[in-house]
């Protein structure tokens, strides 16, 4: 089967980008599943029942979330009822909505997908490896491929995670810095790993904000109201290949697109 | 002219890297200037006399560092006197060594290089972005070509920076995180960005250290010796062409070769 | 003469607290110069013009700022154009508003007044060492009596700034942490020192915000909207004898009154 | 019953204080249980058997431990065994050591002791607050007396810990930032309550590090070798009065003692 998996989709321009190009890359590769991290969907921090709406409609059959999952207070119900929506499942126990859950695809096949979040310089949650070891040992029971984000900002997290469930997954895709990363390989025992999938929205910005802003924060450290960049998108993103009957990837690849 | 610059060299096996792949990649892309980034030559963390010049024999033309510029404490006088090594230049007055310097090549073009680091989950120090305008506006009347290691983690600071300086020097590449990335281009103005050069050392291992090692921290948060991994190498860089009379970058290209 | 420095003082509860026990502390003590920190005077976090006033008509003569300096943008107008209120004067060159003045008493006392913000765990911003003595050394050729209130939360950073400016001030008294420490002391050359000197503000609270909010946020990580706490206050300051003519501490004692 | 809790002791300087003032304290006060910080015994970083030897000997019933219980390392083993040294109980689960135990004094009186660590601006490590939760309501079962240390570095985290063991325990005190505070009170329920017991080690310091050593890590931030001051001690403690019958706190007094 094949997958993709889309970075952190930013504010407006993101979600043009996901429009623009996904029902072109599900035909011209041939995708079972879709999944993209929704965590700044919402004008850059967060999500809304229509927004995902939206992304859903575009073609995309998961979206999994970061430390910005909260930022929409209004969307906390909505996430705690959708089911295609996961937030960090190593979030504290009694945390509203799910951190895994198995997606069939048209194919009618099986796919177990995870959302963890990392602790270096972020929130002080459960730790990703023990959770990891926990939802992994109870989707292996019930399918064989299983699919992880690693929401981090740490390089050393996001790898050791790649490491600590080589073999055990089909792949563990990073998010969170929004900038996709050059490293994409199949570790051993078939897992697919990459870093980072970098961000899909607006192009010219600093992350998905109006560069202008960000310089002047940094520059006078004075407070600065964040403001989603515009202008031309890019689309960031990988395709992975897994084999149906082992889970084990085969190939990943990185793509960018730009408009 | 033609400029080579090395993502961070880690330990044995990382120099084994630049011994192996510089000669060859200096006569294949005609390299006018070799930079790398040399904070963890020595063991993993910091840099000694001996491995500076095993370095320079290799035929890099000088040597940057990060965070870890001190960790041999032997070799602060060194790094004192040693002028083909640049400290991070926002560090405090007074700090040894210089945080920028003039080369000139064997083609007797000059090119200014610059050592900046980032403050985001790092050192408190100075201004980066300050202290590039500083040093930029100073280098300006000597040279046409500045070149920029801004070592640091966040990649919002990293991509600032080099919407900061796009158009007022040839080029900023990123270091620390020992990841390369995918996100390289010319900014507008002619200067070459990239977020991440990536690491030059053992590639099975947690950015350059023993994986058994750093997952045994993460999951037991019990004190560990890290030690730097061994085996095959990666060899991460990237290629920079520039216009010797604009100094406007033209191109830049990831390099990454594997033992 | 004889200076009362009165602790983070925090919304409603807090200016409360001041009104109803300077003028009695005023008239017990012979207080030549009130300072207080008005950080959090307004809603928690910040300043306006209309709570400043209100500090200044209960008595404070000089308002010090810390972190929370611009959290109402608001006012950013108004305190680059007080000169009775200072925001920490290690800010980056260019930030609005002065981070030391000299104030009169009405005995005709000058004193220099300097507040100074720390880095562990805080922003980026200047040295609070450096700035300091860079400050003090320009206030020392006009005024004998130099107060600093240094906003920072590492202890170590606070009692380190103690120690550097010890016999080179009357008085480095610590504020932020919103709990008063116990450690008062006059350090060698006269200069009386306090870690912290606590929190003006609702004494039933996590520093001054509603509990149940606090631990809410510690227990479940989801964004909580703080809200500061109401009910009985607390006051909480410390009274600085120093001799006129040499500038040395004489005696700290420190303040804790309750409704 | 009477205990008395002393503050992170530091050094040769902070274990000659404890001796110094014990027996004395033990008679003056009739002390049932002593328990002291013991994170920074052994050389500033940690312990060792001796080291704990000697604070047993000089009449410590508990040592807690805090962020340094791993600093020595050969001593991992040692406070795996000896039952009388707890290390935070939220540390990942298959930590060696333990982190509450149950106490039985002269008089037969049982006292449930616990020790805790933060997680603010500290390590990744498991709900400190869930973690409390869990611990007093497996310890109320078998004793009326549970006393806390809550090893944390954030005033806010610490004063949520005690509104959050407001009337579920006989004592919540903190650790960890060296500085003695001044808010000793009893919470609603019977709780005594202090933000932190300070620091038993030398007077003269930076929280027990040599202050010129800590003043150059600040101002150059090159790397230092922290070394433990020498010179007077202060000794800091609370008493704590507890109803051996209810298990409320009846009063906390704070003790400064100086050499
Ligand atoms: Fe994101
Ligand atoms: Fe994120
Ligand atoms: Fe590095
Ligand atoms: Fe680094
Ligand atoms: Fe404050
Ligand atoms: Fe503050
Ligand atoms: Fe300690
Ligand atoms: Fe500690």
């Amino acid at each position: 089967m094949r997958l993709l998996m889309i970075g952190d989709v930013v504010g407006r321009s993101g979600r043009r980008a996901v429009k623009a190009n996904l029902s072109c890359l599900k035909k011209e590769f041939g995708l079972d599943l879709v999944i993209a991290n929704g965590e700044n969907a919402a004008g850059g921090k967060g999500i809304t029942r229509d927004v995902a709406q939206e992304l859903f409609s575009a073609g995309v059959d998961v979206l999994t979330m970061g430390n910005h999952v909260w930022s929409k207070k209004e969307a906390i119900d909505y996430i705690n009822r959708e089911t295609r929506i996961l937030r960090p499942a190593n979030y504290p126990s009694g945390t509203p909505g799910i951190g895994s859950n198995i997606f069939e695809t048209s194919r009618k096949i099986k796919v177990g997908v995870v959302n963890l979040a990392g602790r270096v310089f972020l929130q002080a949650i459960d730790c990703p490896f023990r959770k990891a070891d926990e939802i992994v040992n109870r989707l292996k029971e019930k399918v064989r491929i299983i699919v992880v984000d690693f929401h981090a900002e740490a390089t050393s997290e996001k790898v050791a995670m790649g490491w600590h469930l080589a073999g055990k997954v089909s792949a563990v895709a990073g998010t969170h810095t929004h900038v996709q990363t050059a490293d994409e390989r199949i570790l051993p025992g078939g897992t697919a790993y990459i870093t980072d999938l970098g961000m899909t929205g607006p192009r010219n910005s600093v992350i998905g904000v109006k560069t202008e802003i960000v310089l002047e924060k940094f520059i006078t450290q004075l407070p600065q109201h964040f403001e989603v960049a515009t202008g031309p998108y890019q689309f960031n993103a990988a395709v992975i290949d897994i084999n149906d009957e082992t889970g084990e990837a085969l190939s990943i690849e990185r793509i960018q697109n730009y408009e």
